[in-house]
């Protein structure tokens, strides 16, 4: 097998989705996978298994491959610093992924930056929690995602065990009365090519996106063109290659916050695989190799995307024809994962020129295929 | 690894296209290749080696799916037969091959159904020649493809040596006066669900397709309407599953007539990938799988598909950089094959409203990968 272009650590979905315009620009991909049965190992011939936290795994994936991206942030930086030194481009790099990976470093920098932020403050003891005031969000400053490691604190007597039994860095962050959350992704490119998509409206369940309205209905002009102008400079800023996707809380009083960093293909873009022109997915790919980049031109008036979270329903695959009966140009997504509660196992994009409908045929075929409905 | 829902008899660019929507579908599938390095060996993991002339290779790959596809049409019928008794859905089956695998069975058949073809005969002898009349095209009914089998003949001359030295039957057929090539797609399903896709132009160069235009400009819509009438009912009549394509003359006159039949996705489908709602492989796959058909409409005015037939440079990754450089947002497909001259390594398509620049867009693109401009 001829040497790969592109090293992907990490066997996930998003890793899963690459593949696709990998395959139609003839990009030969290596993948690290974390076992034989992982999404993208499903679907990428040229794998290994091993773990992102070992170096020698990495090495053993990454091979000869000149560029390495990632499924996830999750790569210690030494890690990435010692790819770097032998001569791999680690897209994006250990100086840009630290603020994806530590929530306190990101505070720090966009503060700088003067990016606008919730209200912040590192937190080291309860008399730190008592300073900030309640009420207050407690977060990890390393490894929470989707919820994890993410606590509302109403009351001092909530943060006792966790300030007492925490291993990791924690900060504060003011409780942000917002009316939705948003989402603005670029993409930009190693030698600096930035293109953005339109700004997109999240819709979360339980600290899990559960739905993406793209466009964002009723979005202010100034504000649309503020986050798009956020995203844009954090990319640049930062030094960010490929995807990164900057989650935002809007405000009743027309305040837009940055919520958290991506440095990845994320989860409020999948509605432009089916949605857009170039998918957030193929722009990943052409950014880490720096090809030129594809418009995120919607192809659509709205794309609604919705997660399928694994249910009580094993099989999906049978339900998939169940909701293609229903619902038969709604695009279905299955990454392949066995079904466990609250996983993300698959999701759909309706596309359209009414947005109730859309909406409506989006969630019904994520219904369906859960198996929520018949 | 579990077991494979569908398998691919054949790894050329077709199957390798199929792979993608069959990785959003979460469908596993299993390739017979006809080595290690063909184009979807190279994208899909689990493959068998073999030839699909030797039922032991076909038996290997296919396993336990329960449903078999192709990529080509040149798997014996017996074998198909074989395949077929052991319980495996050949989709399409054989008995709707063989249409598509002897063009004498093809015209006896479409004669039959009153279908338009062009007048025909088949010739066993010089005197069949002189009694068809000149000029006239010489076929072999098996065996042909872009271009090959086939001999446009003016005088008696130019037969003698085809006849003398035919292994396989031959039929003549009228020279067409046509004024362009047209192709209408459809899609059925194994349980009778048809859809149609726009009917487009084909411009061939040297036997093989150049370039397509979706669709196809300045089509009269009765003239459009009967072209995929007579798809449609070729597709039912013949029992045909999965993607059909019925190639066409179009003449100055006005008549359509039956030129070929493929059934599989075909080259003047590619367009499809990146303009319509639904492509010909994803549509092909949830035709085999039995799945509802997905919307065959074309998301923009007009897309142009041009191939990249091999020329004198070999390294398309390369000139992949200059083409996208040039125009970022044409769509590139590359299929992994060694460039050799004039064989199909890949397309391009670009799309948009004003045809004239989405033509010049995908042939400068298309030239551009193919190293033929800087």
């Amino acid at each position: 097998m001829t040497s790969p272009e592109l090293a992907i650590i990490g066997g996930g979905q998003l890793a899963r989705m690459m593949t696709p315009p990998a395959i139609a620009l003839g990009i030969k991909t290596r993948l690290l996978a974390e076992g034989d049965d992982v999404s993208a190992a499903q679907v990428i011939p040229d794998y290994v298994v091993g773990s992102h936290l070992v170096l020698a795994d990495l090495k053993a994936a990454i091979g000869e491959a000149p560029v390495v991206t990632f499924d996830h942030e999750h790569v210690p930086s030494e890690h990435l610093e010692a790819l770097s030194a032998a001569g791999h481009a680690c897209r994006p790099g250990p100086h840009a992924l630290l603020f994806a990976q530590d929530k306190l470093a990101m505070r720090r920098r966009l503060t700088e930056l003067q990016v606008p932020c919730p209200r912040w403050a590192q937190i080291q003891s309860m008399q730190d929690v008592r300073d900030f005031g309640f009420p207050l969000v407690l977060k990890t400053a390393r490894g929470g995602y989707d919820g994890k490691g993410v606590w509302v604190i109403r009351e001092e007597a909530e943060a006792v065990d966790i300030i007492e039994n925490a291993t990791v860095e924690l900060l504060a962050e003011e409780l942000v009365d917002f009316s939705r959350e948003l989402s603005a992704q670029v993409a930009r490119s190693a030698s600096g090519e930035v293109v953005a998509y339109p700004v997109v409206e999240s819709r979360q369940e339980n600290g899990v996106c559960a739905e993406v309205i793209a466009p964002a209905p009723n979005l202010d002009s100034v504000r649309g063109a503020e986050a798009a102008a956020i995203a844009r400079s954090v990319a640049e800023r930062l030094d960010v290659v490929g995807m990164l996707a900057v989650e935002l809380f809007e405000t009743g009083d027309g305040r837009i916050l940055v919520n958290e960093l991506a440095m990845r293909p994320h989860n409020t873009g999948h509605w432009s695989i089916d949605g857009a022109v170039t998918s957030q997915f193929e722009n990943h790919v052409r950014a880490v190799l720096d090809l030129p980049l594809g418009s995120t031109a919607p192809v659509y008036a709205w794309s609604v995307m919705v997660n399928i979270l694994g249910g009580t329903e094993p099989d999906l695959v049978a339900r998939r024809r169940v909701a293609l009966a229903a619902e038969p140009d709604v695009h279905i997504h299955l990454y392949g994962k066995e079904v466990k509660p609250g996983r993300k196992v698959g999701h759909v994009t309706a596309s359209g020129t009414d947005l109730e409908s859309v909406l409506d045929r989006a969630r019904r075929s994520a219904a369906l295929v859960k198996g929520e409905e018949n």
